[in-house]
């Protein structure tokens, strides 16, 4: 996100006590940061006895904002435009449908049990706070797979089109870089930069980073490619000793491959619900019973002389909620849309920033798991430079016969996809799998394309860069009306951002009521 | 292992017909190499209709060789030493008991349902033939995590002994690579190496690869290091800039935690049996009936004028099995003891292979999970420079309150500690976890110390280095006596290699029994 880097500590005071005093003693470093843990609404039990929240939107932000208020005491009704909670939590199976806002239905027809996480699909280990409600809401989580070695990169523009295995690009790009680092140290160049002590342990160091030979060259290991795998009896590892010389790597580009698992919050180890990333959205709807309205879109937000009077639509007729709060957690390309009491501040604020929402699609295929039996892929991401990038391999229910693989998660003005015609997305789509795993492009079925910007409700699949002022005017409450959503929170696109966003909305209200109180 | 390399195309011919004439056109380039795939025996189905195989050992050699055998119609029977079958496919529960050979016994007494694999713990996706019988056998596996970003590299002589998180040294020590490597190339030390264009692309590279800042300069990254994680509203990430100088990098060798993710049979994404990894001998010798013989150590193996006499005691009394063929999948240190009509050759390989096992051990305890919860740790491995290492994180029941950790999975002639009583040995190894989690040591409780080497029946973990002759011998039969486990093998110490050499010995029967009918 290209977001204004704005000053931690100035922004303190200004947002409230939610986690702030602890975190800028912690960037100052006066606490020591021993990991990412959960953060706790901070007030008192009961605070919200006798006070009415309503929240608007049932995605995760939604449901955390109702939830925390909940356990306050808070009396609390979520509405959710859609007949299912979760928004972008979505795990479409077969009877669901992507319907978008220009009426076309997409009826989702998989084989039973499979399905696909249509927005969010990853929990990393840092995310606490989306971790912590997995398990205070009971939702048994599996390790999701978001590396694989065996996995694939493929580029037009090098050999032949035909694609490099994952193992071998990291390796022989290490190797390569060794290589040549190794002749600087040797050659002297370095001497400003390295003692000679440290010229001689770094030549050592090369050699096992590499791997190098005794000479300094690089030729390949078996970290990197392996011809004939070991065996019984007389069959010996061979090593293929044809690495991919650097000025091919350089060709290929294939460094988003390369590097996307040392992204933070693409890290191992990574996980997803069983059964679903949608099990939390369900976890949340249990404990919240009937305070969700589902199948109710709002249509009218207004401020009144004791809170908000909201609208909202339920079987063909208008009916409201007087609340002493809203939290409002619709994506804002909604909101920009819906009758709103604002301020003039709020309302430029979500007009500028409704247009900057991206429009990442997902195009999701049921196949046999070739990829598993015949290429050892279990789970992971394969790249492929020029087509629809990446194929997404299904981490669910690995070594069973079918499942639902993504095959281009990409965004589609970027691509020009929202151009194409349904019968050409789907083609080329399966021409990247053609290209990856010859042979196989025929075996996907049942394509479904999940373009969230054109997905009804939703219009975006999250927010792009927008300003500074945009973005703190967004995280400050409208009167009686709070923000929440991952576009509240500097985590866009992630439920870890959506979770903490709820519960600031929760902390900063609690916040107000109790400086009422005093 | 330090195995000369043996010239692999003049092994064909004699190793026989199992996988050598596909590998050898594999390794001449004459068939594209797709993935690892199990191999299969080929012989004529019902082929062993009416003839006797005695397996001696009921390891995962042994289970996978009689499996076999019983598939081609073969009257197969294996016996088993211990009370249970796997032998180092063994995972250790509540009511088990480490048994040494020296008398010392260790009852486990962890809590319900926790258990430790203390000899084979990870299935790589490579290993095409142990996943397969996970799959015939009906054994569900789960994802085992073998690499955390989030685990811990520490070394008393570095960060005053405190630990670093292995996102930190991977990355930055790709950064201070980068960075020399940037400088290099830019200082025109290279130019012999690179052309002009492409060394502007190794500097643009270099940028993403490191990362590097605009000037070439690594100064940390979200990969490596967060001061402060994003959050809601005002909380933006703050990369922790200071970085770990490649001097103090070199100081630490930390290499092994660096690159141990990249050895080819420990690369994601790698498996596990739910359940622990007995699993996959409970299945073999559910599919093998009253095949299996427990409780029954072989005293004897002799040949006779049809074939062999295996003689073996079963409570208490002295029993025998007279069968066409053996095949021996015992520990080469067992069969070295036992009574065996074996050639000359073959006797001196035995007594030349069998004290070259290792003796690893695995230092195993009940904690509760204080590294996920408060280090977001989930499975993986941290290593420690200087007391026993690594630990060994579980993949099992994570998100869980208690669980088994490994503190110290070594060898005990290497580190001395064959040479320790046993309290001392749990003090290193409780000393090793509050190195690098301070503060939690105490919560270690009921440890067991699982040395190969001691344990009754196995006394080795693996088999080290042998000659090429001892290797070859031991690789082709004794007359009716056949020979199989992972030290007939090219992957030592792991079960691919048990179940690729149980398909072998099962070919070489069934090759010559073919060759008699004919």
């Amino acid at each position: 996100m290209a977001m204004t880097r704005r000053n931690f500590l100035t922004r303190v005071g200004q947002a409230g006590g939610y986690a702030a005093a602890f975190a800028s003693m912690q960037s100052l470093g006066l606490l020591p940061m021993k990991a990412t843990a959960e953060e706790s609404v901070l007030a008192a039990s009961g605070i919200g006895k006798g006070i009415r929240i309503a929240v608007l939107g049932g995605g995760v932000a939604g449901l955390a904002s109702a939830y925390e208020a909940k356990k306050l005491g808070y009396d609390v009704t979520v509405l959710e435009a859609k007949p299912h909670v979760g928004g972008r939590n979505w795990s479409a199976r077969a009877g669901d449908v992507v319907e978008f806002v220009d009426g076309t239905k997409q009826p989702v027809t998989w084989s039973d049990g499979l399905y696909q996480n249509m927005g969010a699909g990853r929990l990393p280990s840092v995310h606490s706070n989306i971790l912590s409600y997995c398990k205070e809401l009971g939702v048994p989580l599996e390790v999701e797979v978001n590396t694989s070695r065996s996995s694939f990169l493929q580029s037009d523009k090098v050999n032949e089109g035909k694609p490099f295995v994952q193992r071998k690009v990291i390796n022989d790009t290490r190797g390569n870089v060794s290589e040549l680092l190794s002749k600087a140290v040797q050659n002297g160049s370095l001497d400003q930069e390295l003692s000679s002590e440290d010229k001689q342990r770094m030549t050592e160091f090369l050699k096992v980073y590499g791997p190098l030979d005794m000479s300094g060259k690089y030729k390949g290991s078996d970290r990197a490619d392996i011809k004939q795998y070991p065996g019984a009896g007389a069959q010996e590892m061979i090593v293929n000793d044809h690495t991919i010389p650097m000025h091919t790597l350089l060709d290929a580009n294939f460094w988003n491959g390369v590097l996307f698992e040392e992204a933070w919050d693409w890290q191992a180890t990574m996980f997803q619900p069983i059964n679903g990333m949608q099990q939390i959205s369900f976890g949340f709807e249990r404990a919240l019973g009937n305070a969700v309205i589902k199948d109710a879109p709002v249509t009218e937000i207004a401020k009144t002389s004791s809170g908000v009077r909201i609208t909202y639509t339920k079987k063909g007729r208008s009916e409201h909620i007087d609340a002493d709060y809203a939290i409002c957690a619709m994506p804002l390309t909604i909101l920009n849309k819906t009758k709103a009491d604002l301020d003039p501040a709020h309302k430029t604020a979500v007009a500028a920033a409704a247009p900057a929402y991206r429009s990442a699609f997902k195009i999701a295929w049921e196949s046999r798991r070739f990829w598993e039996k015949d290429y050892n892929l279990y789970g992971g991401l394969s790249f492929t430079t020029q087509g629809p990038s990446p194929i997404w391999y299904p981490s669910a229910k690995m070594m069973t016969e079918r499942g639902v693989v993504v095959v281009g998660y990409m965004d589609e003005h970027d691509t020009k996809f929202n151009e194409l015609t349904m019968d050409e997305r789907f083609a080329r789509s399966r021409a990247s799998m053609e290209k990856m795993h010859p042979g196989h492009g025929h075996e996907l079925e049942k394509p479904i394309y999940d373009a969230w910007k054109q997905i009804k409700w939703n219009e975006g699949s999250w927010v792009g860069a927008m300003s500074a002022q945009t973005y703190e005017t967004l995280t400050t409450p409208d009167g009686p009306i709070f923000f929440a959503g991952d576009h509240t929170s500097h985590i866009v696109g992630w439920q870890e951002g959506a979770a903490l966003s709820g519960k600031r909305a929760v902390q900063m209200i609690s916040d107000r009521v109790k400086s009422k109180l005093a």
